[in-house]
């Protein structure tokens, strides 16, 4: 960490500046400049209260050098992180998994009809909310336990994996009795106790970067976890907010790559919440796999004009079968290639 | 709702609109254009869920025109909401509400001793954090219930109102118990159990605008406390994310005009985390002021350089002092004044 | 275009607003509704100028539902245009095109050996700034009409097609003189006299997406050059400005299908600009032809260490290679291919 | 300057950011840390060229700390700079400028209509364009010289200094024949070659903040006309680009006392393209003045609803009577008063 002083900071206080950090517990080293004199902080380790620092007199700026997160790192642990979901399908290795399902379980026949269609498609995991966070109170809230019963019911008749959504601690408890996955979704993205409670519940947690959520957050965030004792997160990028609202997120594959060099945590990309828009998700779909994702989250219904929610952006059950068919060369141009389909298990 | 429709929509595209629009309920009517052709959805009451009309064939666009709330609406009630926070504060009506205190609650002496001296300079609200959600997981989490206790302990003895943050359901029933104010943060905007939760709590609400929430979503979540019975939400500014890292948010005091256009709801501007940087403060609480929020909430604290978290955005108490000497005027300027500070009761 | 009324708009205030598109030579239908009647404009061109109508009193919004944009629109033109430049490298055709070179033209010896350098490796174009638009005032600027001759000569001794910007008047003219075609840079994109002129140059250009410019004003910008009589554009995704500065910016690659969808002309993509980080710049080079990009703008440099700007994101000419050798594949997964390496002409 | 070093960064790699920064002239000086090194760069003069260090093996992240402008900074000159523009009116005193008038000049009745009526109300400036920078093609583009004529004849009946815009080499010699400011438009703020040009034109410049340009941007753009020769330099605030399309812009009003800390220069604010909004314009006229802008720049037209531009966010000349009537007593709350009307010269 770097104490920035004003041009105009006295001596006494660059000296207040080298007190308050020895009192921190930390090793100071001032560097004068032409301009100013800047203080280093030596023997951060990411968890200094820097704002400490910001209130002194005659400091400009404090600046980190050191990462505020520790155990998602790459220096904490170097070697990619395998998450086993527990079909037999593992994001982070050399395979490139695809979840595929509808935006909200509607019912028995919807979730049965469209698990067959995605697991016959090629997809190793079924998505699909039971418990659906909307901006509108009058929208479709999602079945709730009935929908994880279905899901679960789904996983039984195809062998596909379950991920779905948790938005407070008893539904964390739910949805980790009935899933093999607990979702955090992009609205919960920083709420703490929901963090905390995933990391204990005992299953692998797919976490959704937050609508404008930096990197560093998103890391920070799945600190939260890894720190409560859950070594097992997938990362997701969805896109964030943007100007233009002429698609409905702005996709940011670059994160893709950045996250990978950052930690040894996996890191899957959604295209459908990441355009918005049906006809965009199957080139973002590919874009995503060739920038080195390690899986596809993609919403698919067996008839969008009919569903519940987020029907414009949700393919048609055969244009999934489509963006499978097209990620799969891009998969192997790159030296991967994508998760064997799962085996009927019934 | 308007459905906008492809150039190259044919008859059969637009009569499946036509019908969809039907068995839903409502009304449709085809407005044929010059390069295209629109269907107007009549009898809209702001539910209709649009993906369902975006995802059929030939639809280029689906623009609302309704807006998507309603009880919170000047359509639904034209006069100001007044929110009476218990110790003779109202906020919404002429007078302008300063509300203040540190960031965190960390002790005893600093509670009792920093509402005292914001009580003295004008305050008629003690804010005060006691469950903290933080960006880090390292990072000091607040004193919890011992906190609650803290600031009912200093209401008792200065009579200023409470205001306080509730970060999940068990600690809404909390702060409930002992605060007058419930606050929502930024990062909970949308946590939609939460909400509801809150909406049941029995006390006034203080919204804090989402992080990159657009104005309807900020409306949309204030109908999810309203529609779960509770009328006396405060809805409040306290900057969105931008593309400048000069300041930690950019206040958007434009939001004050336009939310009193569209709501009976008070709302007031966070000039501390709006800005992020204690010489700012002052100045931006002028501006809230003169802009027309209905009350200010600003983080004071009795010795900044020592303080747990926000340490550089917060004030000395001689500076609120001043900012309050400097906005009292700027009340003045519009035909409104400073709420009177509350009598010591003790 | 559908001007949206106040739910307490009068009778009068509505038809004015007739009146009003009567007298501006449009057709107008009201459309009443449950909570506010809209009225539509009916034989709008593009060209109608809403702001006329959003200052009538009653009117609460004025939604455009045709683009504004014309000759650039796949309804103007439905097939692809391809673009010409010059050596036998058409964009928006099968091929994928690389642009390749360095930031800016240095001199002599740095410009033949990267110009030989890239068109080994695979480049149809060399790009290299003469003209070098620069934040600070004190960074280098470019050596102006020296670094054209130099480019010439490079082209002269490789065969390659050269593209580099123009940043006014005087150096559109000297641009098109020497250069095959004419770059408008991001900071330009909005400068209408530069694109009336290099509308008029003769020569095919290539315009970058502005800073946080949206899709439709990047067509605009392109409707400047199309109506001045140039036909030959090329557009350019470099990536917007965003709210994390981890990467220099954002790159918009749903920018490419989305362009595609709505617009005849071809789209290449920078993922130089587009990240800003040497190592992100080959995974978004191949998730840019996965998206469907005809082109590719990269920065590669014979000593990025040494480079006068940019060095940062430039690649060496060996990583350059491996980007050409990675991305090859790639184009093949999607049926389109890398356009051949110019033959050698000396 | 900071380069802080990857924490695999061997002791060579740390041996060659040392030397290069010899190479460069400047002073090196290593500083050890727990997880990495950083090597601090002494004497810089603010033109260092980072991406050169960037681009260095084993370099993670290269810091400013000195600011990368000079002339404009309050480190340069400490005093605040005050600008005439001719008629007894200045920029940066205790006293508020007012500067008023329609978007466009449309005709002599028009703008001489308007000019005594804004002058009448308290305006000491007349703003009105000649040359328009317009999104559309198909958009009126202004008078050109005509207009300019218009406005000079404009200030010989009313005594009103005249500012208006300038948008190519030929149009800066212009206007600063026929003005007295000459106006930088936002779409220009970065466009190099017309700022050089402005700095040599002997006329005091306002310079508009770009789209999304950070304040950093901002000062380094006034940097060009101050190093061309220019210190008469008013900036001005006039919203940026956001997320939320309710208004046209975010005015970001924290950039005034946050630009007023940095540099010596005055700005001042534009609320009606800050909002969009005619009926937000005076609330933000009113904010802006109590954050300490040095004057505002407000269109106000005849009959907004036949405007040729911008006809939505234009005030009626009685509504710009009632917001100069609101100012003033903001302006004596802090101290300061409106510029007194200027004197009918004819």
């Amino acid at each position: 960490m770097l104490i920035v002083m004003d041009h105009r900071a006295t001596p006494e206080e660059i000296e207040r500046v080298v007190e308050t950090i020895g009192e921190m517990g930390y090793g100071a080293q001032p560097i004068p400049g032409r301009q100013r004199t800047a203080v280093g902080l030596v023997g951060n380790d990411g968890r200094v209260e820097s704002a400490r620092l910001e209130g002194l007199p005659g400091v400009r700026e404090v600046i980190r050098v050191s990462k505020p997160y520790k155990q998602v790192s790459r220096e904490w642990r170097d070697e990619d992180t395998l998450v086993d979901v527990g079909n037999g399908t593992v994001l982070g290795g050399r395979e490139v998994v695809l979840m595929a399902g509808p935006c909200a379980v509607e019912g028995r026949d919807q979730i049965l009809q469209i698990a067959a269609q995605v697991r016959d498609a090629g997809a190793s995991v079924l998505r699909g909310g039971a418990f659906k966070p909307r901006t509108s109170p009058y929208s479709f809230q999602g079945l709730g336990e009935k929908g994880l019963e279905l899901l679960a019911l789904a996983r039984e008749e195809t062998g596909l994996a379950v991920v779905t959504e948790a938005v407070d601690s008893e539904s964390v408890a739910l949805v980790a009795e009935y899933a093999d996955i607990v979702q955090i979704g992009a609205r919960n993205m920083q709420n703490y106790p929901l963090l905390k409670r995933a990391g204990r519940a005992g299953k692998p947690v797919l976490l959704k970067r937050g609508m404008s959520a930096t990197i560093n957050e998103l890391l920070l965030a799945a600190e939260y976890l890894l720190s409560a004792g859950n070594p097992n997160v997938i990362l997701c990028e969805r896109g964030v907010r943007s100007f233009d609202t002429q698609t409905r997120n702005l996709l940011d594959l670059t994160a893709v790559p950045l996250v990978k060099s950052l930690t040894h945590l996996p890191i899957v990309a959604d295209p459908s919440h990441g355009t918005g828009v049906r006809t965009k998700v199957t080139p973002m779909a590919r874009a995503a796999v060739a920038a080195g994702a390690d899986g596809l989250v993609v919403e698919v219904h067996p008839d969008p004009p009919t569903a519940l929610s987020d029907g414009a952006q949700s393919l048609y059950p055969e244009q999934f079968a489509e963006l499978v068919a097209q990620c799969g060369p891009i998969a192997e141009a790159i030296g991967r290639s994508l998760a064997s389909a799962v085996q009927r298990t019934t």
